[in-house]
């Protein structure tokens, strides 16, 4: 029995018919058998572009608060209608502060609510009275914190936002980064555009991605953390982005799906569109009850998600860390490569070994270089400590015009369709006087690659090793920074870029 | 059969049989059928101590060079007596540099070598000539390059060195680190003596793993990178540190070992005093191929290398980064843990949630805490937002008091045998104005977090997650500073530090 035309999962019988009740995981509220009169609900477009901003229970007390980080944000990014509210206050961050939703004069699209949980109804009201489109809830302490009665509140909450016909972001998540509309909840992040759209179910995730990533060169359309799912959920941001123009790549970290069908359907759709990368949350048993606890989730089985991930033909990662990695090859290697064959470039015999290793277990292979093609680099290469059977390890840091030249010479190999240099930042005085990570450098280094992958047609990916101390970061940072400026993919290990590299042009081979 | 009783490594039949065949891996020299009058060889221990370092190959030219590098660290590190050889400058780095070995006055007892293959043999007659004790080979371009001339030339210097009555280090490799005896090759590395032996066939590794760790409190008594084992290889190194005195563990990276018996018997005797933790190159077929290129190993059998390291105990690491995690843990989780089951608090839901599903797919435990726990956690931790039932996940950053009273709590549980306490480096105006990691905030946590482990017995480790720009990596340095300070181990994931402490506790265990 096919319950699901088209998703033959697996060829374990049974397997299908259990889908449905496995993906639909989500703790049940009282509100799923309420009925009430619903106003017609705001669509995902209007909540991405708010005119007006409220942030209720921001202040301007030593010590901060959500809430008020988030009008800093706001102010930080220029958006220009910030309407802090606190009855205690005349003034936060250099803004009126109102003593209510009410008492604001202008426009109220966006109310980010830092509250406790227990004055979030009440407040609510004051939404429908200004006709909000949406409520973003920071609050937390729901159903999540396994107590009935804040489950209740929480369906209190979700029939007073269909009566009012206003949307519900949360609870418990930090809600909407929109860098085009400078819509922000936190500080730190690049307010340029860029195509990717991050969903997620952690508030931490979604700060932490663009945050990290914004050295790499990802740069996003739009980033949801949505925490317990009460309104807008998972399904309903992958259909929307799905069809956002503005959007050429979704990743998602997800705990829990609310709806397994609609789920289904909304991936499927998606998966179709762009490519999606997953970081599932909770395998594992003590993942499984921190899911729970953290957003009510009941996460789904493992090996059907799974299954499903693999069905629809998106990229499933283990981590953040892979997921970004998979984000940097997605944006920046061009053309994405048809196989698995790798040359790598560059210096240290030991790093190179244990590289060659980490590649072939990550799924890469290291084609051994011909005698040929190990003759002609020897011709220009030093002989003496080198490596030339791919690895090539070049023992002492190479010109930029002996990386073309080495990098040229491999590229003709017919089974190399990606081409990795790799560099550690080590103490300047290293071997001597030479200035390894100056401008005067690394800028020739990077019109070097910029011309191999203009000549041979193959990607190049860089692996640039972070130092542990601060004057090496500081080379570190500027170099990436030419790198990325240059679109670049930076990874920062040989065993990153191979793992994603591996996840990647799997996907695409498929 | 039992070709070398004590030594059943598997059930296998026939494994034993086929062991030292597999192990015994070197590249055959011609020398090694040569008989030559042989004067008495040095021990290990005077090469470590010598009176005065003669740099030949050494010059002030702009762009440096191995050997100039080594002078400039020598004096960097304030060894007396360095003696700078070239015939063609009368000074390098600020001091005199003399024509040949022999115009030396002072006594020579090491000599670090940078001058092309090509010269070497006549250098050793005069340090024939001057006495010396130890050649340290950074010359490379023999063996391990393919050619049979240059094999030869290898067999040729060992003959030299026997009849010289000198100890040859190397060739291909970067030779001695002793910070006792302010004995360098190479800049930024700490000359705080410590506990850590490394040997490492290469120089990349060797150079790298001090420079890495010194952030991280490892500190070393002497790191050796022996490279194409010429004459000191890695059993004698491993028989020497498994008695020397201010070595309390032993970190090895081996590409091939050159006597399989002598590994064996070397090993064993190691492991039976001292923790051994190795990084073996060369485990897939590229890797294989890099490392005879590297350093004219022959890789011996992964799975008969594996078994081996299995038996004798010793705790074998896939990758550096797993090496310096275990080290980490070895000198400073103290008590070790009887036991895999760990309590993790922190901040960050998603965050939490991962590092359970990390924790776990690494082998350790996170038992879920009984409802008393949770309620005596609820009397002091914010309920919104927070998870408690293992991971802890605080939702905003715990004072100092909440950690040590959360701290305090979990430690009560009966199968939690350590403490995991994680801190990410954002930027400091996420949550509005507070100062997350000014030395105010941070310095009373680290007390809190002595004294949780001074009261409870239970160790506590620090997952400390590096920040992507150089503000934060300014707050983050600092912070591990502190923590290192107070004898912590700092890791830079909670997935790194759960793969150290599994594989730390099953050794301990064993």
């Amino acid at each position: 029995m096919s319950i699901l035309p088209g998703f033959g999962l697996t060829d374990k019988p049974g397997i299908l018919e259990t889908t449905l009740v496995l993906v639909t995981c989500r703790w049940h509220r009282c509100s799923d058998t309420i009925n009430y009169m619903e106003r017609e609900k705001p669509s995902l477009e209007e909540l991405f572009s708010p005119r007006g901003v409220a942030v209720v229970g921001a202040s301007p007390l030593e010590g901060g608060s959500f809430a008020t980080g988030v009008v800093q944000s706001l102010k930080e990014a220029g958006f220009s209608a910030i309407y802090p509210v606190n009855p205690k206050y005349s003034e936060v961050s250099g803004l009126p502060c109102y003593p209510s939703l009410r008492a604001i004069p202008g426009v109220v699209d966006h109310v980010v609510v830092g509250i406790p949980a227990e004055s979030v109804l009440a407040l609510l009201d004051d939404c429908t009275a200004k006709g909000v489109k949406s409520v973003h809830l920071f609050t937390a302490g729901f159903s999540e914190s396994g107590y009935r009665e804040r489950a209740e509140l929480e369906s209190a909450i979700l029939n007073k936002a269909r009566v009012g016909g206003f949307r519900i972001i949360g609870p418990n998540c930090v809600g909407l980064f929109v860098p085009k509309n400078h819509l922000v909840t936190t500080m730190g992040m690049s307010l340029e555009p860029g195509a990717i759209a991050f969903i997620s179910q952690s508030g931490g995730h979604a700060q932490n991605l663009p945050f990290f990533t914004g050295p790499r060169g990802l740069r996003f359309s739009k980033v949801v953390s949505y925490g317990n799912t009460l309104d807008v959920d998972e399904s309903e941001l992958l259909q929307y982005f799905s069809q956002d123009p503005e959007t050429k790549i979704i990743a998602a970290y997800i705990e829990g799906v609310k709806n397994g069908r609609r789920f289904l359907g909304a991936l499927k759709e998606a998966a179709a569109q762009k490519p999606v990368v997953i970081c599932k949350g909770g395998t594992t048993e003590a993942g499984k009850r921190a899911a729970h606890g953290h957003t009510a989730s009941l996460t789904s089985s493992v090996a059907v998600f799974n299954a499903l991930c693999r069905q629809l033909k998106t990229i499933q990662v283990d981590d953040m860390e892979e997921l970004i990695d998979v984000l940097v090859a997605l944006c920046f290697v061009t053309p994405l490569p048809r196989g698995t064959g790798v040359a790598v470039v560059g210096t240290g015999g030991g790093p190179s070994v244990l590289a060659s290793d980490e590649m072939e277990k990550a799924g890469l292979q290291l084609p051994c270089f011909s005698t040929e093609i190990q003759a002609e680099l020897k011709q220009f290469l030093p002989i003496a400590g080198a490596i030339f059977s791919n690895p090539v390890d070049a023992t002492t840091l190479l010109s930029p015009k002996a990386i073309f030249a080495t990098m040229r010479v491999v590229s003709k190999v017919p089974d190399i369709h990606m081409l990795i240099y790799h560099l550690g930042f080590y103490p300047v005085s290293r071997w001597g006087a030479r200035q390894l990570y100056s401008t005067n450098f690394l800028q020739p280094v990077v019109d070097a690659l910029v011309q191999v992958q203009q000549e041979t047609g193959k990607p190049v990916l860089l692996a640039l090793r972070p130092p542990p101390d601060l004057r090496g970061m500081k080379d570190f940072l500027a170099a990436q920074g030419a790198f990325v400026t240059a679109r670049f993919p930076v990874f920062y290990s040989l065993r990153q870029a191979a793992k994603a590299m591996a996840r990647v042009v799997a996907w695409n081979q498929a």
